[in-house]
C-alpha cells in the first residue's frame, strides 16, 4: 500500500492526514475539533468531513485505507473502542472502524491512539530500525507504548503501556483516573500547572502570572496553560517555573527508572507536547532515569526524543491502516 | 532430554536436585552452603560437592546436562556470570558454565535464578500452559522475570524482571542497591523483618520479642527473623506483625499495580519464601494490586501463587539446560 489516510483522535481535536507510506510524508492535513459532547453521531459526522478535506488537500494522491487512533480501550479484531474516558460516556462500545468505514468507503482499522503513535515512531520516526523499545508520551496525561520483536505489546486487555498510571507514590496524590499516586499525578503538564498556579495563588512570582488572565483569586483549578508558555517561563529563567519542572522531571525519572529496571528496554522514546516543548524535562528526567537505575540496566539504555512530534498519531494510523 | 541436574545457587546456599523432564519431578536433592566468602574456587568446589551428592541419590539415573541459576547479571550466550552482588565481588566475571562444565564433564547452562524459576513456573507450575505472565517473588530481596511467548524476556542486558527496584516512593526508604524508595525496601522479608524489630526496640509488645533471643538493645539491625516465625505470629494474630504485614501488602500491592498498568500482563505468579510462608502477604497484595490497577487491566489479571516453591529454580535449571 503506498497512500492511507491517518486520524489521531483526541479529547479536544482531530487531525487527520494523508500519508506517503513508502517516503514517509505527510502529504496534506486537516484539522478539526472533535466537540465530543455532542455525542457519537456528531462525532462521527465531523471525522468523517476531516478526513473528506485531508483527502481533498491531497491533491488527486487517493488514500487505499484508513487506520484511526483514538483514546481508550480498543477491540484491535472488532475495530471497537470498548472504554474512552476522554471521549465521554456514550461513545462507550463505538464501532468507530465499521461506522467510519461505511461513511468513506475504504477499509477502516482502530487502534489506541498512544500505541498508534508509537507505531509511527517505530516506522519512520524515532524507532525506526530498533525492533524494542518503549514510548513514553508527556502532554495533558501520560501515555505510553511497549513495541517488541517490531509489534506492539497490546497486553491481556489491549492496554499495555499505561506508564502514566505507575504508582511513584504510594498513598500520594489523587490521578484522574481514581488511583493514587500515579506518574500522571505529578509530571503530566496538567499536573505542573496546577502546582504552579497553586504557587501563585498563594502570592508567589512567576512572569506566568500574565499568562494568566483572571484577577488571581479567580482563577479556576482547571485553568490551562500552554506548554509553549511554559517553555518560555522556562527560557526566561523564571524560577517559579524551573521548580516546577525539576519536580515534575524528579518523578518522570522516577518513573523511567521502574520501567527501565523492570522492563530493560534498550530504547525509550520520550516526547509527547509537553517534553517537546520543554526540553529541559527530558534532559533531567533522562538524567534521573539513567542515572538512578540499576547498573547494568542504566547503562544499556539509550533514552532519545521522538521524532514525529504531533504527527506520530497519523503518520502510524496510516501504517497501522496498511496493516502494522 | 529426560534427566537434567538443576542447580540453585544462592548467597547462603547451593540446591541442586535430578530433575525427570518428562514427569515433571525432583527424582533427588542435595543441599549445602555456598560459603561465597571463601572466593570462586571453594564456591565451584561446593557447586561439584553438591552437584554429585544429588547425583548419587538419584540411584541410577543420570543426568544429561546441568543447568544453574545464579542471582546476578548472566550472559547467557557465553555462560558467564558478569555480576553478583549477592555472591560477592570476587565473582565477577566468572565463567560459570564452561568452570562447572568442566568439572563435571556435562554441558552446563547458566541463567539468572529468578528468571530460572519463572521457566521452572512456566513448564512445570503455575505459568503452565500460560505463554505470557509474569512473576514477583518475595524473600530476602524481591525479584521477578516476565516470560512472553513461551520465552524469557531477558531485555537489553538481561535483567529484565527487577520488580524489586521500581520506585513505589520518590525520595523513600534507601534501597540496597542504592537507589531510593524502591520496593523491595518495602516489601521484602529484611524490610518486614527491620520495621518489627525496630518497633520491639521501641517497647512494642510482640510474640516475636521470643524470636530474638538478645536483650533486646542488643539486637543487632540485621538480624533474620525466619518468614515461618512471622507467619506464626501472624496465625497467633499478633497485632505488631499483622501491621507490618499489611504495610509490606501495601507497597506490594502498588508494586503490582504498576506491573499491570504498564505490562497488562494476563497472569502474575506472586510467590517467593516470604509469601509462600505468609498467605496474608499475598492474600491482601493480590487484592489491592487488582482493585486499584486501572480497570480493564486489573479485570484481566490473574494474580495466583507460585506452585513449585523452593523447587522452582532447580527445576526450571533443569529446563534450561535441556534447551529451555
Amino acid at each position: 500500500m503506498r497512500h492511507a489516510l491517518g486520524i489521531d483522535l483526541g479529547g479536544t481535536k482531530i487531525l487527520a492526514g494523508v500519508i506517503d507510506l513508502e517516503r514517509g510524508k505527510v502529504l496534506s492535513t486537516a484539522k478539526q475539533r472533535s466537540q465530543v459532547d455532542q455525542g457519537p453521531d456528531e462525532l462521527l459526522a465531523r471525522l468523517v468531513e476531516t478526513s473528506r478535506e485531508a483527502i481533498q488537500a491531497a491533491k488527486g494522491v487517493r488514500p487505499e485505507a484508513v487506520g484511526i487512533g483514538a483514546p481508550g480501550q480498543i477491540d484491535y479484531k472488532r475495530g471497537v473502542l470498548i472504554l474512552g474516558p476522554n471521549l465521554g460516556q456514550h461513545m462507550d462500545n463505538l464501532p468507530l472502524a465499521s461506522l467510519l468505514g461505511k461513511r468513506l468507503d475504504l477499509p477502516v482499522t482502530l487502534g489506541n491512539d498512544v500505541q498508534v503513535a508509537a507505531v509511527g515512531e517505530h516506522r519512520f520516526g524515532a524507532g525506526k530500525g530498533h525492533d524494542d523499545f518503549m514510548c513514553v508520551f508527556v502532554g495533558s496525561g501520560i501515555g505510553g507504548a511497549i513495541v517488541r520483536d517490531g509489534k506492539l505489546r497490546l497486553g491481556a486487555s489491549n492496554t499495555a503501556g499505561e506508564i502514566g498510571h505507575i504508582v511513584v507514590d504510594v498513598g500520594g496524590r489523587l490521578c484522574g483516573c481514581g488511583g493514587q499516586g500515579h506518574l500522571e499525578a505529578y509530571a503530566s503538564r496538567s499536573s505542573v500547572v496546577r502546582a504552579i498556579l497553586s504557587s501563585i495563588r498563594a502570592g508567589r512570582e512567576s512572569v506566568l502570572r500574565d499568562a494568566v488572565s483572571l484577577p488571581l483569586p479567580e482563577i479556576p483549578s482547571g485553568t490551562a496553560l500552554r506548554s509553549k508558555a511554559i517553555a518560555k517561563a522556562v527560557a526566561e529563567g523564571d524560577a517559579l517555573t524551573l521548580e516546577a519542572i525539576a519536580d515534575a522531571a524528579r518523578y518522570l525519572g522516577a518513573g523511567l527508572v521502574s520501567a527501565i529496571n523492570f522492563y530493560n528496554p534498550g530504547r525509550i522514546i520520550l516526547g509527547g507536547g509537553f517534553v517537546d516543548a520543554v526540553d529541559l524535562l527530558f534532559v533531567q528526567a533522562a538524567a534521573r532515569g539513567r542515572a538512578e537505575a540499576l547498573l547494568a540496566a542504566g547503562r544499556s539504555v539509550e533514552i532519545v526524543r521522538s521524532a514525529l512530534g504531533d504527527d506520530a498519531g497519523i503518520m502510524g494510523a496510516a501504517v497501522l491502516a496498511a496493516g502494522g
